[in-house]
């Protein structure tokens, strides 16, 4: 059965991406948040408008009682589309699997604000929510795509300001890799449903602005060193041209002697955790995340 | 306090092995008998003496009721060392938190018994229990050290003679590699205060006996083509000469379109999941396997 869910998909997929980057950036945001407000919003959560160092966010809380701690979720969507509204699904559906409320934010995107705004924004909310953190107990990063980047990113920008550390990070599919230089650019590209050489080097050239990729920030997967970081979770998927992104990181992570799990899904998509519901492997991978934040953010 | 935990056993584990390759074999098997029998076995198990195709076994059942399945379990100690007792702590362990039964086979051993005897009484247990599906339910396979390889090269065997496949496949620090041509092999000879090159060499013999290790019975991390597997979860620390055993077990699965996590966690020794009660890290790589294990023998 499951083999269907996944060919299913991909054929989705496949028929409404692809395209894109020829659009006016209005035009592929509004695009984007239309297929991402098509993803069910688990109903057992609370949402609530809110802020973190200026940036607007949204507080999304389990209904029922919290377990100790908060999720801060960075939404995907190259740098340049998304807000915390397309990626309510997933963010939801973290918050109702851990029981943990999450704060996901709306970081500023290119081209308007090209890197590294949205790292900055990322890691001012951080250090607010570590000034309240008795409120905000223990605190993990989570995303997808960009903002699974974003959770190391600001997770190495965080550490080399010498601030304590998020407990863990969990990154869905993320984009690690601003050369562009893993194997699976070229060897999935034509598996791949959903992100292209050409689409990405079209939304990447907004994010960059200029700068030259090859620094930790735009390519850890390549260039960072990730000594001292917390316990990381990636999961990502064989049909993804960003699989590699992944592979490299989790390598540097083993070199830098930390805790790292790499969890490959095959003949799924890129963020496939956002078909909960529909297809097994997305729920079973959901699960195994919520199972990996809660011993973090219970751990002493 | 957890990094505390970690040197602690590091220095146990420093003090009691690596000299004992001079020792003639009944005096190995002894002594690790004696050092596996220190790890305490959880009481909520009922232990019942079975056998599987004419080799004996230990049904391990949950107290209470049990969820369907079988974990069919092999366990460590070289190929040369180890019974089901050996590894009753970390066999009960994965039964209490899967509340799943699981079998634990008392294989051949070298260098009575050379490679491939013990693959062959894997699968034949393991046919004998699909012959009796109907009181095994799904079968999945699990497995420590030799036990870990014994996961995979019975599941190559098993796939190559179109027998149905097992579940998935669970490995705690597996050895997959006969041929030692890991770079690990090399990197953490100083870190690893369990397994030595010289060691490995010692027992490797007596299993090899004579037969070249390039091949996919004995080095699965080098040769073997992994098409059709099923889900696989690696757990192994990055105090260990094997773990790019399992590293390069991952790009193979990856490659194959398999479904793989590598679990890897910093700064632990060989099997640290013997350490469950007293190693936090231990507890919670058990719980992550058991949600694994839970997933793939519930789905349908």
């Amino acid at each position: 059965m499951s083999r269907t869910q996944r060919r299913v998909i991909a054929e989705m997929l496949r028929s409404t991406q692809r395209d894109s980057e020829a659009l006016p950036i209005e035009r592929m945001r509004e695009r984007f948040a239309a297929m991402m407000s098509t993803f069910p919003v688990p109903a057992e959560v609370r949402r609530t408008p809110t802020a973190l160092a200026g940036r607007r966010a949204i507080l999304v809380e389990p209904m029922g009682e919290a377990l100790p701690g908060t999720i801060l979720y960075f939404h995907g969507g190259s740098f340049v589309l998304g807000s915390p509204e397309t990626a309510m699904a997933l963010t939801a559906d973290l918050v109702t699997r851990t029981r943990t409320r999450a704060i996901s934010l709306d970081y500023r995107l290119a081209p308007e604000h090209p890197f590294p705004a949205a790292i900055d924004d990322c890691v001012a909310a951080y250090e607010e929510l570590l000034d309240g953190v008795s409120a905000a107990g223990p605190i993990a990063f989570a995303g997808d795509s960009a903002g699974g980047g974003l959770t190391v990113t600001a997770t190495l920008r965080a550490r080399d300001a010498c601030l304590p550390l998020p407990r863990a990070i969990v990154a869905f599919s993320p984009g690690l890799d601003h050369t562009r230089s893993g194997r699976t650019m070229r060897t999935k590209a034509e598996a791949d449903p959903f992100l292209t050489a050409e689409g990405m080097a079209h939304t990447g050239a907004m994010y960059l602005a200029g700068h030259d990729p090859a620094q930790p920030l735009l390519a850890p997967a390549v260039h960072a060193d990730l000594t001292g970081f917390p316990p990381m979770l990636l999961q990502v998927g064989t049909n993804e041209v960003l699989l590699d992104d992944s592979v490299r990181l989790a390598a540097r992570a083993r070199d830098a002697e930390v805790d790292v799990i790499l969890d490959v899904t095959a003949d799924v998509p890129h963020v496939f955790q956002a078909f909960a519901g529909s297809l097994e492997e997305a729920d079973a991978a959901l699960d195994r995340a919520a199972l990996f934040l809660r011993q973090q953010l219970a751990s002493p």
